[in-house]
């Protein structure tokens, strides 16, 4: 994160501006959970009288509270430092191709209400936006929340953004979105709030590292194949985002030089060969051969094309052709994340998106496929495993990203 | 780093601990050269009186001096504190397949003395490693430094290292120093010194970091192109290792899925496709095939295979067969690079190596070969380099390497 907070600060400019080390014990506690003071000083390594000091201002500062059901540690029992919930809130947004999410939650990530409802992005970001910021207006107003107290909003959508100016990028399955300032459209409405706009999936590594799998996993990658396919990169504990904020869109690497042409120009990128999209395509073309007497059932009954989720309930129901399509999915996955095993050498890699219901076949394939083309070192420590937050890893990596952006320390 | 100084303690038995401010201080000295006592406290977010303790421990310590030579910033005059020349010593070492070079420094890595000699890993690890241990004794006695005033030494050998145990692991073109315990070897000699070992990509892109290219570059990667192909990476101004420590390597990521088997069992390794090894071979098959007069005439000439320098040699010459696999195998390495230029969105790469001696048309072909298959906003400020460093990168980031370990944090 540091790069962002030096470079961009629009970013930040509702952030509430803490003296270094005073930020340093708050995102301690945000990282690691609730510490006891001794911990605390041990963990950043400073003095127990130097811990004592910083504490004490952010107590006073009401960020901080003590906690009234001390830990026992070792013999003696210490008092363990939580955030205060009541110091603020936050709102965590999760954007779909179709609906949208939202989580009201304490100071302490706690949440207090959630709301879901089908909202199609192709209306366009007026029309989405504005129903966003009357959901969000409602949900405060409905719990007595003045807009001042409101200290962030983390949203996730499903596409590239530009993190430092909080702008969509080249949105695939957005038309109408492109380069349409979210932030500032956001900020307009709230402008005491902290907005920040993040990729979906890099939203979805921040959930699993927050309350999931990946709670302290140093190095771990999220990868989401859904319609298409991106993945959340986790270095020692943070979203790393690279030099652009792009890190992770390993949607367009190619795993076939005589592969079909993807929609981005160049030929045999996973995503046109491996994605949802790419797996509903193959059935349909299946379908159509005649390949598959129950993918034809479902072209012949349907009123519009093939859908991954059909696939997947073509493969349960035990038809070869479908189960083929997923396993031959799963395996080029395996073996694109290979290239990135032998590379990145994470010891954690979840799998999520919609396609993870295609069942235990499917990540199977993936690990059969990584296991095949990376180095042994690589992978003596490595798991692989679909994610288990479900569609929980959005919202919980929203609010996680809104509570950690509010705060900023000093230049 | 940090998860090497909590989970192995046996890198830095030898190492002398620090409170943690002190390291902090020494840490950011080391990674952006000298500060003034203001310029630290800055950076760190430490108060000019916290700040003012710590430096005069240091100080009192004979770790830091006051630069004589006060610099001018904005007026007033402030003093830079940089490292104690003649608090100890460190050896850099850099082991080729072929050669050695050892560097003799000073506490602020200023070179004393420097060795060269060949030196044939080939000769196994007790001879080779006898021999480095001589030609350090040697150099520490002709400059009259007494064992216990080296403080640390840092090695890049040509093959993956298990980091954490300064152990060789399955060295293609090391044989007999499989699992052959390194450290262990140096530290029976040299009891009191710091002994850190790692692979010849990481130390280069450690010397690149120091005082190459990649100084101030927050995220970068350095690729050596020789008999293998392997990565060094560097994550917020740190080299990055990886779960197992063998982050970088990249030499078997697939290529072409059609392609040659390569030494590793796998198909299509960009290794075999694209190395110095490589490319030599394929100038072999030309030169019996009579496909190029000039290959032809070196390999009649020659009492061995062809090499990577002849084939460089002979696209000087004007040779186009020659100059197709050198441009081949660059169109290949980009085309790898594409990949992690997606995955990791770096802003520099820098190439060094052998074959980087084929001259331009070889880092146009990969410049190229990223551009064809990476994403625009990935490479909008990405930069793809030759190191200007030469043979210095190795032996430079084996100084830094072993500077970096000298002290560690108090747990």
């Amino acid at each position: 994160m540091s790069q962002y907070h030096r470079q961009h600060t629009d970013l930040f400019r509702s952030s509430v501006v803490l003296p270094s080390l005073q930020y340093k014990v708050v995102d301690t506690l945000r990282t690691f959970g609730p510490h006891s003071r001794t911990d605390l000083a041990r963990r950043l390594g400073y003095s127990r009288a130097l811990m004592t000091g910083i504490v004490k201002e952010l107590i006073e500062r009401a960020i901080l509270v003590e906690g009234k059901d001390a830990e026992s540690t070792g013999g003696r029992r210490a008092r363990l430092l939580n955030f205060n919930p009541d110091f603020g809130y936050v709102l965590g947004v999760d954007l779909g191709a179709t609906s949208v999410d939202m989580t009201l939650a304490d100071f302490r990530e706690q949440c207090l209400a959630r709301f879901h409802e089908p909202l199609d992005v192709r209306l366009g970001p007026e029309a989405v936006l504005n129903r966003i910021l009357e959901i969000a207006q409602n949900t405060l107003d409905k719990h007595h929340i003045p807009n001042d107290k409101l200290l962030s909003i983390g949203i996730g959508v499903p596409g590239p953004v530009d993190f430092a100016n909080g702008i969509l990028i080249v949105p695939p399955i957005m038309p109408g979105w492109e380069r349409y300032p979210i932030r500032r459209k956001i900020q307009a409405h709230f402008p005491e709030t902290t907005v920040v706009v993040d990729n979906d999936v890099n939203v979805m590594a921040m959930g699993e590292l927050r309350t999931g799998a990946g709670q302290n996993v140093e190095n771990f990658i999220f990868v989401k194949v859904g319609t298409g396919i991106g993945a959340g990169i986790v270095v020692h504990h943070q979203i790393y985002r690279g030099s652009n904020g792009c890190a992770g869109d390993i949607g367009h690497i190619q795993v076939d030089r005589n592969g079909p042409v993807c929609h981005c120009g160049n030929v045999g990128c996973i995503e046109a060969m491996a994605s949802g999209a790419a797996m509903a395509r193959q059935a349909q073309q299946a379908a159509m051969n005649h390949e598959s007497a129950i993918l034809r059932r479902y072209f012949d009954s349907g009123i519009e094309s093939l859908t991954a989720e059909q696939v997947s309930a073509a493969a349960h129901e035990g038809d070869p052709v479908a189960l083929k399509i997923i396993q031959t999915s799963g395996t080029l996955i395996g073996e694109v994340l290979a290239g990135i095993v032998n590379f990145f050498n994470p010891s954690l890699i979840l799998i999520g998106g919609g396609v993870t219901k295609s069942g235990t076949q499917f990540l199977a394939a993936i690990r059969r496929g990584v296991l095949s083309r990376s180095l042994p070192l690589s992978t003596q420590h490595l798991r692989i495993d679909y994610s288990s937050m479900g569609d929980d890893a959005g919202i919980t990596g929203a609010i996680a990203l809104a509570a950690e952006h509010i705060f900023v320390p000093e230049p």
